[in-house]
């Protein structure tokens, strides 16, 4: 299946926060490996930001949110990077348009690394101040930078595979894994009506967005234990899913039609087979592997053409509570789905995220955090999905139960796949 | 306050249903008095279809769901309205692209009247054949035709006021009322954290959309006794409320920008004061009014501005469902919300639909119903809120506790407005 | 062949101002005979104006550039008029959007003969006091907007055409003429090198595009006694004209490949051959008629396709020269090229208008009248193309030797067409 | 003045083919040597292409026309390069998107200057082969080549400002000139009615666009000295020149309008003062230069508010004629208009292209060569000016009598100027 190797972070609190910093720092940079630097400098459509802004914008992050109030001798590397690695903090200045930001060709590559050193020592120095005082203000700030930089690390490679399949010349970005994904056969969780409780409590670091905890009424239901295959998948393109309007939500299939859509994004025809352009190039579907790179749109019609429906989050989070997320991760290449299936549910974290037919709102009760942080979330209440789990490009220590992911109905450049439910 | 007359249609089940039939047939005709023929053409923006265009299709709704199945001997009139008068019914057949809806000179107006006759007879014959027969398969159908057609009459009032409005000579459609609205001091209606039920159950009529009846969790919550007024809304603009990003979701803030949007739709400052441009011409607002043409983005950024939120449509119904719609639609003109003062809760109905914060998406257990009438209401349950209530151009006994209309975040043609909540 | 009947208006010195505008202001009315009031309202796409809005525009222009100044006593009949129907003078004040004209349902098309009345009366009161002097500063404007009128008959019936189009239910404007157009075979007349001399001098009425008289230097070249057919055309297409790129301008090729097109606009291929939709409906192509409703792009490429190429504006005046203007429009459904053919030179009026290779610019010494009446043809000098002649739709006492129409290069919903030229 | 420094390159008839070659060659690239890895990359707007591109893409014209075509054994470096590089040439096969040029990132730029090398020597074999046989058949090609490459190194510097531009960070290409321009007064040489000769003839190279010769006639004209300077326009400026829509045409005043026109391209107010960008950073205005990035419509407004207007081609030839290209072109930071001022004509060559208001189109007897070579500048006859001399960026060895420069009116980024003309 299509995975990305990310370097483990492990956010054990034995380790100190210095650590945790440098950790997510290097894994960062160590995304960019394989990259030539002109790699980093082109945006492949509006969604996709390049390379060289992901390093930048996740350093200001911490230069504005983190060294600026707490560091008060703090001078900013340079003032004009306020502006162009300001990504839609409204409330933190002025900021460049995300439409022209595959157009700056400086700073150049290694400026914005020399960026990332400068900002990395001020950090470094501020992690000695704080050793392990987690009630100091600036504890949570820089957890949540980890978090915002480990986000950007999944956007990193979403983005740059776009960028290569954009290109004609269509650039690999690593050698393919050796072993060929199996798929169980399709089975269900079921679970009886009743009050349940979602949303995060307790201390360990989760968005605002994720809280408070609250009750939910659900109805009696089930969940597949296996996300949908890409074989499954296609046999819901060979029996016209993509011709037949009545699958489809009326926005959903304008889009497909004007789009011209015909397949999941990356997805071609040739040589009498469906073939899928991936990180490490294009390769026939492996028939196994997940589906991934549909949007709501082509889940819900897949859903509908199936006789099942996308679940709610409060139904996914409701089976998962019973399967904790360490060790669910597996190694890239070494796929293994059969090794959860004695345990009932496969694939909740580490293969696709997972759409779900819950639009993306506030929970009862969630306040978003005061200030210019209080945009991370919660603007972004409207016209969107909530998608849980994680998928091949999620670093490992970044996924959790209660984790809200979100996207609009369109997004198709993310890992993103499909697991079915149905009223009991 | 702004307010349409429409001729309330008693659905008493002593009623014929072919008196039930004509006399909608006839309200929409009613509502068209004013109008000279030229008006009947145009579309002035997307979302607006002409008059002509809503008498044809209502009538084409009766023809293709009715009596081409119901009727074996019918002919249509002419078998081209078949493609013109299609809204988006995939599984009807080709139709006409709705951005040239306001294209199409021919039929003239006249014709379409004669069409709708054509219908109308047909219809009728149809009626005295049924009887009182409910459980013939056609009376389904005929009900939700007179509930289609209702919907289009209020949509006749918002399109044909946008058209008048679109225009540089402002005409009016009909006389001011001579009564002045009255609002009371704002009030709190809470309701205990627990299990409650919503959603349509019963005989009755009702769409496909408003059940299966479900029970929803609720934390405990208040609910506001009045509409959001003039008055206060226009405080909300003078104190910045569309200059300040932080109000806003980042969608609305974006089309706010870029609509240059100061105000509601229809509002307009000029004189030292805020104008609105309404059925009966342009005046100066009424502060006790309720405030309307407001989209999600404005209704949701006024809530936060005044330090609460929008309510969920389970809380609404909630509430509501303690007040009975019957006698709470009040004269044109006659506007008295001290009456409803009394009980608590007022304009539940019959002033202004209200935003909620929920998305429009399924119940839990819904389907849609089988073949083309299915893509009623399914197909739209993406990126879009539900709003509640009835607004003044609701047909009187077109509103009901578990009605769910829906529109985009963006909408603000019809009447729109809003109604506070708070966690308790 | 595609022609329009329009009452011929004699412009002979000897019938007075009065009658002369009478005559021109009923010819524009008589075109309308066959509409529908609905018919009057709407514009199908950009360049298109509603009937209702040339009725009322040329009305405006006697209003805003004769009756205003020379008029003292004159009282405007609506003084919002003068923003709905102010074309493009940004001298005479604010005006409506253009794209908006088609949304403006009032005035009705009864109160714009109203207007037009009120204006018919003031100015014939005015051609009372003028009497014959032509040297009255009045004189010459009435002049200009009695030819603006012509203009706007034309447009009238190009527009109406294209509304009907439009419309799927493709109302006929009136009943098809008896007579088979035939053309001659090709011939040509040949013109040797030297100096020439064109454009308008003298005392009769002209554009002031059309002046000063001035020598052009011309090499010897051959121009086309007759117009290309129908017949040629679709040859040309038959031929792949539309699918080789080397044929075409590259901004043709672009705009061909995104608009789709195959043949000129309001052809259509079924039952196995090309139809033309015509103001007298749908019918096969009549083969020896002069093809029309050809963009300068198809012009250009068919030339190139044929071996030739089109003529110079100068090259096509230096020929009509020979060829006195008054006797050449035919009536419609009696159409004998063969009168013409023993002069040589054919349907150099009132076929179609005829593309040249001339950029539509000031000829040498040009000077804009002031005001705004010099915005009529100075400030559209700018990526447009000459066209010469007359169409079928011209008034007849409208053609002149030295008239220079312009259209941009894509322009379609005229009566365009092609004469050749070729290089001696 | 802004002004680029280009290597000058002689085409001295003793020079080899090979010399020229490698001169030409080795000149684009010395243009690159300022710039980072990353300033190769991106494209700023649709007129630009990245460095990289051009670099490639003059390469592949090389490899296209004069190696495949000329060399047997010749074998393409990397065959999806003819895909990349192929700019507008629909004969030599399908080609990339020209919106996407600056979205790909492979090959880099190593890669692309290896190609460069490849075609390079294979190039300089072929010389070999040649050696100084004028009439081989590869010999036109590669002169046009060459002809085609200085071409690139003008728009390789006009794209590179923009990208810069762009780039909030403003960077610099190299540093500033030390001498301050002096203009002038202004002056006028007067040419008298009568028959006069343009175009190109002889043997020397010529794009087929300037020629035939051919005659002209011409009214009784004056040409000025000198162009418009800075202080000239900006005097234009403060006069209301952007506000008065009388003195533009309409297209132009549109488009000033929705592009918030306000001066020339890159020129910024501030600090009281009007500054521009300039490839040595942005600095307040040289007075006395002349104005650069301006486009037709306010090259066509400003002549209008002098009380002036734009020459024809015909009127620059024929006064240019009196004018040798040799020695004209001026060392950057040296610039003596005083030195021409004794012969009348100043600025002809090496400071800005003149706009003229001659449309881009055929001459008489024009023949575009046929083949895919033929699309060079036949296929854009169509809505564009000719601009007439040479700017600071073109390469002087490349600026020519009879040269027509074209670009469509709106067109900003190059360094376009104005030289003013009269009727005598």
């Amino acid at each position: 299946m299509t995975s990305a190797t990310v370097t483990p972070v492990e956010s054990a609190p034995s380790r100190s926060l210095a650590e945790r910093f440098f950790a997510v720092r290097a894994a960062t940079e160590g995304l960019c490996a394989p990259l030539e630097v002109e790699d980093y400098v082109v945006s492949s459509m509006a969604d996709v930001s390049p390379t060289k802004w992901h390093l930048a914008h996740t350093s200001w992050f911490f230069e504005t949110f983190l060294l600026a109030p707490h560091v008060d001798e703090y001078v900013a590397l340079n003032p004009r990077y306020a502006f162009l690695f300001n990504s839609y903090y409204v409330q933190a200045g002025e900021r460049h348009c995300r439409a022209q930001r595959g157009l700056v060709t400086r700073p150049t590559v290694r400026e914005v690394y020399d960026y990332r050193r400068y900002v990395d020592d001020a950090v470094l120095a501020l992690c000695a101040r704080i050793g392990d005082d987690v009630e100091h203000p600036a504890w949570a700030i820089l957890e949540l930078g980890l978090h915002h930089e480990q986000q950007h690390q999944e956007l990193l490679l979403t983005d740059i595979k776009h960028v290569f399949w954009t290109n004609p010349m269509r650039p690999t970005f690593r050698a393919a894994g050796a072993t060929v994904p199996t798929a169980a056969i399709q089975g269900w969780r079921h679970v009886a009506e009743g009050v349940r409780t979602i949303g995060h409590a307790g201390g360990d670091f989760a968005f605002d967005n994720e809280g408070p905890e609250h009750k939910v009424y659900l109805n009696a239901f089930a969940l597949a234990h296996r996300l949908v295959t890409n074989a499954e998948y296609a046999a819901f393109i060979a029996d016209g899913g993509y011709r037949q309007a009545a699958l489809w939500m009326s926005k959903g299939w304008g889009e497909a039609r004007e789009g011209a859509w015909t397949a999941p994004l990356y997805w071609e025809h040739h040589d009498g087979a469906w073939h899928e352009f991936t990180l490490a190039g294009t390769a026939p579907i492996s028939p196994d592997a997940p589906v991934t790179h549909v949007s709501y749109y082509e889940a819900d019609a897949f859903a509908r053409w199936a006789g099942y429906r996308l679940p709610t989050e409060a139904e996914w989070e409701t089976v998962a509570r019973d399967f904790p997320v360490e060790g669910r991760f597996v190694e890239r290449g070494a796929h293994h789905p059969s090794a959860d299936a004695k345990a009932g549910m496969q694939q909740l974290y580490g293969d696709a995220w997972q759409w779900t037919q819950s639009a993306y709102v506030a929970y009862p009760g969630y306040r978003a955090s005061p200030g210019a942080i209080g945009e991370y979330n919660g603007k972004w209440m409207c016209d969107q999905w909530v998608l849980r789990g994680a998928s091949c490009a999620t670093p490992r220590s970044h996924a959790r139960l209660t984790y809200r992911n979100f996207f609009p109905s369109d997004a198709r450049w993310q890992f993103t796949g499909i697991r079915l439910a149905a009223d009991a």
